[in-house]
C-alpha cells in the first residue's frame, strides 16, 4: 500500500502544541493514514513521563498505598493537552475514567495488573487524539489492539508479537482508505484477552508491526531529533546527519551509543523490506534519516562512529592454553552461569579475554568470577580491567575496503590513543576498538575528523 | 649451577662429522657437562630418520611381519657413524644388541612395546656417544633415565614428566662436577618401570627437564639453524636473526609458522627462569637466539612476523543475536562436541565467527557443522570461508605502543592486502590478522619491510 505508518514518540505528544504539530504533519501528506502514539513524555512544566507516573501508581496500589496523587497528575496532564484543543470536557472525562476501571481490576497477578494500568497511557492518548482529529473534521478511528488482533505472548512487561500477527492485523487494510487509524503503541493482548506490554520503548515495535501488516511504503518514526548522526553530538560538535543507512548499519551503531529505535522494532519492517524514516516532529523540513535494506554506495567508506563506555575485561593467561580443548567454551559458561552477557572474546595463543558491560556486575561478582575461573580453569594469571570504552567504526562492506583500518588506526595513533582491543572479523561492516574511557572523546573526534572532515 | 645442558637434535648427530663437531662444542666450553641426544636424523646417504625406521619396524613386528630390513638399516646407520670414529667394534655390537632384546620383549600392550623399541634410537646413540667421549679421554657417563629417576606418566607415545621429577633428577648434581653426563632424549620410565616416550620431538623436553633439575645457567638447544628469524625464510629473503626474545614471544611466533622447540619444552626451564639458547651445530660462531623471561627493550617495537595458512571460518548472522545469552558458548560447544579446536571467535553485534584449522575437518565435517548450527542456533545465515592465512605481528608490550597497529595496517593496505579479521585484545604482545592465503607472502613481506628494513 502506498500509505505510511507514522509513530509519534512521547516528546511528540507531550503538549497541545505538539499535538497540533502532528495534525500539521498528517495534513501535509494525506497518505499518512496510520498513526501510532506513545503516552505523553516529559514537557516543560511536566518533569515526569505519564508512563512513569503509571508505574509508580501501580506499585503503590500493589503495596496497598494511596496513588491518588499520581492519578491526579495523569488526568491533569491529559486535560492540559486536550482541553486547550477544545476537546469537549465530557469526552475527556469519559476516556480518562478508564484509569479508575483499570486500577480497580483484579490484582491477583501483579504483572497482569501492572500491564493493564501502565498501558492506559498510550490507550487513553490514542482515544483522545482520534476524538480530536474528528473534531477537526479529519475522519479518524481509534483502533483497539484487541479488536485489530494484535496478539502477543503472555510475558507481562516483555511481551512479543505472536508469529502470524501481521496476518490478523492485515484486515485493517480495509479501513485505511476511508480514515486515519489511530493505534495505541506499546501493548497488545494475550490470547486470553489480557493486556500485555512490550518492553519499554515498545511503541516503536507497534508501529513496525503495523507497517508490516499494512505493507505500507514507509514507516515514519517521529521523535525530537532530526535523525541519526555520524557521531554522537556529545562527542563531536555538529556531527553530520546520515541521509540513509542500512538496517544492519543502524544495528551496529545502536549497539553502542546510538539508541534510536527499540531494537526489536526493526525486525517486522525488515521482513518486508519497508524503509524506516526517522524524523523530527519539531523540524518537518528535515527529511530525516532513512533506514533501508540496501543503500547506494556513499562517497564515504564509513557511515558513522559509535562509542560507549562502561565495559570491563577479564584476561586469563595459561601456558599451552590453546592445547586445552573447550577452554573458551568453559570460560564463557562461567559467565553464562552467572547470568552475565559478554560482548567480545578475543583470544591469543596462551590467553583469552572476555569483555562485558560492567553495569551487569553486582559488587561481589568480580570476586566470584575470578574465584570460579581460578577453580575451574586454573589459569597462570588473571587480570581485570575496568573503564573500557568501545568505539565502533561502521560502514556497509567495510571489510572489503582496503585501507579503512589503516586510516582509523593512524587517526587514533596520531591522537595518542592506545588501542587495547580490536575486533574485526565476523561483522562485515564494523571495526570495534577497545580503549580507555579517558580517551573516548579524543578517539571519537579523531576518527570523525579522519572520515568526515572533507 | 654454572653448567650448561646441551641438547643436540637429530641432524646434529646424523654423521661421524657431526659427532666430532659436538665434541668440539663440548671442548670449547668445559661447562657443557650435560648432553642430551636425539636419535640420528636424516643425512646425505640416509634419507630416513632412525626413529622413523624404528616406528616402521615396530608396526611390522606387531603385524607379524618381518622387520629385518629396517633393523639392518638401523644397525648400519649407527655403525656408519661410530665405526669411522674408531669406537671398538665389540662395544658397538654389544650396545646395538639391545635392539634385539627389545624387539623380542612382551607385545601384549602394543603402545608399551612400541615405546620400548622406538626409544632405543636415543638410548643407543647416547651409550655409543658416551663410550666415544671416554675413548677420547673425556670422562663421560651414559645416564639411564631409569636410574636417574626421570619418571613419566604411563601415557605411551605422549607421556608427561611427573610433577616432582626435577627433585628426583637433582641427585645428578653430585655427578656433574666430575664428568660429562650423556642423557638420552625423548623418553622416561613409568612408575612401573616401563619405557614411555614423550610426543615426537620430545628430546627438547628431556633437555629442559634436566636444565631445571640441575638448575643450570643456560639450556643450549643445538640444531641445524642459526636460531629464530624475524620472519620465515620462505616468506622473506634473508630475514634478520632474533638475538633475544621472551618465552612468550617465542610461543606467539611458534603458534603459527615458527616451529622451533617442542612446545612443552619451555615449561620446565620457564619455571626456573633458565634461558634457552637456540644454536646451530654447523655454525658455532653464531651466538644463536636467546629465549628469556624478560628481555631488554629492543630498538624495534616488534620482534617477528609469523604466518600460517590452512584456516577456515564459519560466520553466523542472526538478528538480535547479542540478546541471546549463551549464544557464543553454545556455538563453541558444537565445535567441541565434534572434537574440533578453534583459534579465534570474533563477534560483532548480530554476528559471530569461529576460525579454525581446516586440517582438522573430515570431508563430512563442514556439512555436519552447518547442519548442527542451523538446528541448534537457528541463525538467519551462515557462511563459510576457506583458505585463510593468519599473520601474527609479535612484540612484547606491543599493546602499549601507540602506532604499531597503524603501521601494520598501512603496510598491508599499501600492499593491497584485504584484512578479513583482526584479533588484538587478550594478548599483550601480538596482533593477529586474517587474510586470503593468496595474499600471505605479499602481506608478510610488506610487514617485514615496514618493521625491519631500517
Amino acid at each position: 500500500m502506498q500509505y505510511l505508518v507514522c509513530k509519534f514518540g512521547g516528546s511528540s505528544v507531550a503538549t497541545s502544541e505538539k499535538i497540533q504539530q502532528i495534525v500539521k504533519i498528517l495534513e501535509q501528506n494525506p497518505l499518512r493514514r496510520c498513526v501510532v502514539l506513545s503516552a505523553p513524555g516529559k514537557a516543560p512544566s511536566y518533569p515526569v513521563k505519564v508512563t512513569d507516573l503509571l508505574i509508580t501508581a501501580t506499585k503503590k496500589v500493589l503495596a496497598g498505598e494511596d496513588c491518588s496523587q499520581e492519578i491526579r497528575q495523569i488526568t491533569d496532564r491529559f486535560t492540559s493537552i486536550y482541553r486547550p484543543l477544545n476537546l469537549p470536557e465530557e469526552i475527556i472525562q469519559k476516556i480518562l475514567s478508564d484509569i479508575d476501571r483499570r486500577l480497580s481490576s483484579d490484582k491477583s497477578h501483579p504483572g497482569k495488573f501492572r500491564d493493564l494500568v501502565v498501558a492506559s497511557g498510550e490507550d487513553i492518548n490514542s482515544q483522545l487524539f482520534a476524538e480530536y482529529l474528528n473534531l477537526l473534521g479529519m475522519k479518524a478511528s481509534y483502533i483497539s489492539p484487541l479488536q485489530a488482533g494484535l496478539i502477543v505472548t503472555p510475558v507481562f512487561g516483555d511481551a512479543q508479537p505472536i508469529p502470524d500477527v501481521s496476518l490478523k492485523l492485515a484486515s485493517l487494510k480495509r479501513l485505511i482508505p476511508d480514515q486515519i487509524l489511530v493505534f495505541p503503541g506499546f501493548f497488545g493482548y494475550t490470547a486470553d484477552g489480557d493486556v500485555a506490554t512490550f518492553s519499554r520503548g515498545g511503541s516503536d515495535l507497534t508501529g513496525s508491526i503495523l507497517a508490516e501488516a499494512l505493507d505500507v511504503s514507509e514507516y515514519e518514526n517521529w521523535t525530537d531529533v532530526d535523525g541519526i548522526f555520524s557521531a554522537h553530538p556529545q562527542m563531536v560538535d555538529s556531527p553530520a546527519q546520515i541521509q540513509a543507512l542500512t538496517y544492519r548499519e543502524m544495528r551496529e551503531l545502536s549497539y553502542i551509543g546510538f539508541n534510536v529505535l527499540h531494537e526489536e522494532a526493526v525486525r517486522p519492517v525488515m521482513r518486508k523490506k519497508i524503509p524506516i524514516r526517522l524524523r523530527n516532529t519539531n523540524n518537518i523540513k528535515n527529511e530525516g534519516t532513512l533506514v533501508v535494506t540496501e543503500r547506494l554506495p556513499s562517497q564515504r567508506d564509513i557511515i558513522g562512529i559509535a562509542s560507549g563506555s562502561g565495559y570491563c575485561s577479564f584476561t586469563l593467561y595459561k601456558f599451552l592454553m590453546n592445547r586445552e580443548k573447550g577452554f573458551g567454551r568453559r570460560l564463557l559458561s562461567i559467565f553464562e552461569d552467572m547470568d552475565l552477557s559478554y560482548e567480545h572474546c578475543p583470544s591469543g595463543v596462551d590467553n583469552i579475554s572476555v569483555i562485558l558491560d560492567q553495569d551487569q556486575l553486582k559488587p561481589e561478582a568480580v570476586n566470584n568470577i575470578i574465584r570460579t575461573i581460578t577453580e575451574e580453569l586454573k589459569p597462570d594469571d588473571i587480570r581485570t580491567e575496568f573503564g573500557i570504552s568501545l568505539i565502533s567504526v561502521v560502514g556497509e562492506g567495510l571489510i572489503h575496503k582496503i585501507g579503512v583500518l589503516a586510516q582509523a588506526a593512524k587517526a587514533l595513533s596520531s591522537a595518542g590513543v592506545n588501542i587495547k582491543m580490536i575486533n574485526q572479523g565476523s561483522s562485515e561492516m564494523s571495526i570495534i576498538f577497545g580503549i580507555d574511557t579517558s580517551d573516548e572523546r579524543k578517539a571519537v573526534s579523531a576518527l570523525y575528523k579522519e572520515f568526515f572532515s572533507n
